[in-house]
């Protein structure tokens, strides 16, 4: 059997999502905020790999559906709560929800999210339950621990790139990794196979952010849809910020004082010119292209058809951009 | 096989949950606030419960020790949050976490229980597994849901007395009912003793509750532990407030005008007048009793031996007392 494409997988999630009836009457206060989280849109990547997974390896993208939902609630739990930590207002255009509503709200409804999502990824056979279960939560944890990292960086004097890479392994990688795991063991892929998704899943994540870093400095703000050197303005610990400060060479001085001019084009022009200069943009690719490799490596080493790794292989390249 | 002691039981916990080892290093930012958080001490009657079913029908508290951290865990995890939402600053005489930390590691740490929490109630027998999880995860909704409308109430203009019932079932009762029923299921108890032990640990959180409400306005300072008074001058939503404002009476508008008067002795000693007038003293203790009563009445109704019934009835009078 064929897969469907990213955009059908897609289209199938948004409609589903859609469907779910939350309580309404004096619990609106409670699940409104959720269904206005979960309808903002966006790629739906994370779904739609426990899609891919169970009809890769079971042929039952439907099988998997409820677990898919539980992995966009969860993802979307994150943004809830990140958001508030983050004093973030706005998402996808739109007010976030503490914004909307009010920052109780974005604690507690994101309480409730995560909770509804352990129960839409526990609806799998019984047999499935206990690698199911125990696969989500690691990867709670995971995505927890990367956001401490993350929020720890912000005050840090000293980051090394391992440091980095961590957090951004527990953000970002483990999600995919852990979605498209799930899947493939609904669809009934052996314990190698699933750990080989999740490797394929979690690299994939590391290389989609590294390019989102690039992007950020070296891309192009009209397909990038986000304004050109926003992470320098908010001097953000990216790849780039990290992987400079490494070097030690007294360029670093040179990158510290730019990173004094007050946020705006001229501090990014110059912060830009430094990563240049310390050969970031090539660095950037590099990885870029290190961490790809690798995920097509465990992509490759499944017990997949050459049709099958097509597809995901296609997901990657979707998700990572040619944007070179 | 005769039961243990509640303060038997409670000591097993204590000292489990203080040889609990989370990581460090780089991340004790994250889990170092959950051991703050954990060792607070306190009666524990929520692992205690656990650790009973457990003993009553299976024999088997150690096989219920980590559902029973988890519930613990679980019941905390809620006090994290619920203290970052009312903005409370001091809990069993310390800063809570939000204080002693931050807003952030509040909601963080938080998260961080409510997966430790699942993932430790996720360690029974696999028969056992998905209607332990089941039980969870709809008491975790049932307790969200009930600190919602608790929120609710600060605003509400009016509260009937089955909206405050349907927030302490959801705030209070659940957790205890869960707690027991989950013991009982890992135990091996049938489904039929299961919602039994669930029914007398719902009956037994709402008596609790009632009466603490009743003791804040009728105890005594020295055996209650807290001022008397306090949710009269925080105008909380309790028993008292709801049963008399429902009463439609003229005493109506001196109770509204009493709690007018600014926050002190005098307008508890004014509000206090009123419910006695009102008749609140013996309501409160009459509803106490009902639900103790349904309570009791489930505890009887299971297949347990008449010496483990005489455990659960003292741990209902522990808990609910007897400062009449």
């Amino acid at each position: 059997m064929i897969m469907k494409t990213i955009a059908e997988y897609s289209a199938e999630i948004e409609s589903a999502l859609r469907s779910i009836e939350y309580p309404g009457g004096k619990l609106s206060g409670l699940y409104q905020p959720i269904e206005y989280a979960l309808s903002a849109g966006g790629k739906r990547i994370r779904p739609v790999l426990v899609l891919m997974g169970a009809d890769a390896f079971g042929d039952c993208a439907a099988k998997g559906m409820k677990a898919a939902l539980g992995i966009e609630t969860f993802h979307n739990f994150t943004l809830l709560h990140d958001d508030v930590m983050d004093k973030s207002d706005i998402r996808r255009g739109r007010p976030t929800v503490h914004k909307k509503y009010n920052e109780n709200t974005a604690i507690l409804s994101g309480d409730t999210m995560l909770t509804l999502a352990t129960k839409y990824v526990a609806e799998v056979e019984d047999d499935k339950l206990r690698r199911v279960l125990d696969t989500f939560n690691d990867m709670a944890l995971r995505v927890y621990e990367g956001q401490q990292l993350d929020m720890d960086f912000e005050t840090a004097s000293e980051i090394s790139l391992d440091d980095y890479l961590e957090m951004i392994e527990g953000k970002t990688g483990s999600l995919l990794g852990a979605a498209v795991k799930i899947g493939a063991l609904i669809g009934g892929a052996s314990d190698k196979d699933a750990d080989l998704m999740y490797e394929y899943g979690v690299m994939t994540g590391l290389a989609f952010q590294i390019q989102d870093d690039w992007l950020d400095t070296f891309g192009d703000a009209t397909t990038f849809g986000k304004p050109i050197g926003g992470d320098i303005n908010n001097v953000k610990k990216t790849y780039l910020y990290v992987a400079a400060m490494a070097e030690g060479s007294k360029d670093v001085e040179a990158l510290k004082s730019a990173y004094q001019i007050p946020a705006g084009d001229v501090r990014v022009k110059a912060v830009t010119r430094i990563y240049e200069k310390l050969g970031m943009n090539e660095k950037c690719r590099k990885a870029v292209g290190h961490y790809s490799a690798k995920a097509l490596k465990a992509l490759n080493a499944t017990s997949l058809s050459e049709e099958k790794k097509e597809s995901f292989r296609k997901l990657a390249e979707k998700l990572i951009g040619r944007k070179k």
